[in-house]
């Protein structure tokens, strides 16, 4: 069943790349062209039959596009947009795959058109490696999909992008784009950050001669597994979802500077008892 | 090739029970005695096969054992050290597993009588998972184990611990303990606080109706996966190796501030250099 007779891709990495071949494998797409600013990573996208063509030119290839999804880092959807807007043909829809939501709608709907429908999009299906060579049409199977429609958002566009995504094999729901904010900025942004900080601090021990890393388990593996990501896509998104993220990073510091001093005092049995709570709500996650 | 005619190992959980277990499996000891504080633990061991009896009395049955193996949480090693050692026969090698070495060294051998040998060991073989139920003869296989002997340590019985470890798998190292230490303060101690305080920040959300925990993906479970970790066990080790812990905390803190300060400034330049440090550190992991 095609949903959508020319795709537009912009952004052909990870998810870019896994929604293209989902969309090829299903058959819900006629043509795919993809387009973004490294041309040796869309040639590859191509060789690799990820994509039909590569979107030319100052449009990007969009004019005749049914469907345009952005799949770039979200710092990057502002001059998009205001590139593409002029090009994009009356009833397309734009969809994206953002981690953030409230102020990329701002800047997609503020640059967007009458006629042309926005439909806001998150799937969870990020992992720490990137680019359009780990690109799989399974990425989304039985993973989490959010939409964070608006007030402006059309129904049928909605209900278009809401089966697109179901049919990629990925369970769809719907949610305030502000709540969503708040959530990511806790489950997703802080472990983040909180990654990225350990690979620092631990980096810049300069213990000389000894690599203490060579020493890590696989606990801190684990654990440092997300710092791995994009740096460009996490400075956009860190940027971006601040004010609900600094907040985050302020309840992490306090909880951190609350076991420190746990630990300073021996105080046990605080210290127990937070251990435990981590610990308890850890395995009721399973 | 008998090791040791009679081992007994004094807290069977996943460390203490997969070391027996191996031991068997190698054919490395005669019988094997399993002691700890809670009975029905214990009497699981028997069942499973683990142990071949149950160390009881006073002594936890050491008499005749010739080698001990210290496998409870580091904080109870001063006391069982007190109860033991009138009971420890001559030549006897008393070893442990413990994540610290440095004050629990002194501990043991503060209370250690003359002609019995101390060997500190400390397998890097741990998992969020506890109990002798998740024990495995092949826990150790291609892991790490780190020997820590001091100016005290008997050689003869360095050298048969030594061949122990190797024996069920383990790629055995000798390190200085206080380097050990420090070095597992930043990779393991650490990451464990990290991810304790991670879980109780986003538990302590009281968020009302809405379940975050819900959302999250698979980089925040890899990120607080040793969250899970047995409470008292760790209120030990950080207590323990506090000294460096704390050093170690501070330098996490102040690069979460630094980040946190970058995005309030919006500083993308030094934001990026940062996420694009502990990127390559991450890749270059592995």
């Amino acid at each position: 069943m095609i949903l959508f007779q020319n795709v537009t891709i912009i952004g052909v990495g990870l998810i870019g790349g896994s929604l293209a071949k989902a969309l090829k494998a299903k058959g819900l797409a006629g043509t795919i062209a993809g387009t973004g600013r490294r041309r040796e990573s869309l040639e590859e996208a191509l060789r690799l039959g990820v994509i039909d063509r590569i979107g030319q030119g100052k449009a990007y290839g969009v004019e005749d596009a049914d469907l345009v999804v952005l799949a770039s880092p979200v710092g990057t959807f502002e001059r998009i947009m205001r590139e593409i807007a002029p090009h994009l043909k009356k009833g397309c829809i734009i969809t994206d795959v953002g981690s953030v939501k409230g102020k990329l709608i701002a800047v997609v709907e503020g640059a967007l058109p009458a006629g042309r429908h926005y439909v806001p999009a998150h799937p969870i299906a990020g992992r720490e490696k990137s680019g359009v060579a780990e690109a799989s049409e399974n990425l989304f199977r039985d993973r989490r999909c959010i939409l964070t429609p608006t007030e402006r958002t059309d129904d049928r566009a909605l209900e278009t992008v809401r089966d697109m995504w179901s049919l990629t094999g990925a369970i769809v729901s719907v949610m305030d784009a502000d709540l969503h904010d708040r959530v990511f900025a806790a489950v997703s942004h802080l472990p983040h950050v909180a990654a990225f900080a350990m690979m620092c601090a631990v980096a810049e021990l300069n213990t000389g001669s000894e690599d203490y890393l060579a020493y890590s388990g696989a606990g801190f593996r684990d654990f440092t597994r997300i710092a791995a990501s994009s740096p460009e896509m996490w400075k956009d998104i860190c940027l971006m979802n601040r004010d609900n993220l600094i907040p985050m990073i302020d309840r992490y510091l306090f909880s951190l500077n609350r076991f420190k001093h746990e630990i300073i005092a021996g105080d046990e049995k605080r210290l127990e008892k937070h251990l435990q709570l981590s610990s308890d709500e850890r395995r009721g996650m399973e």
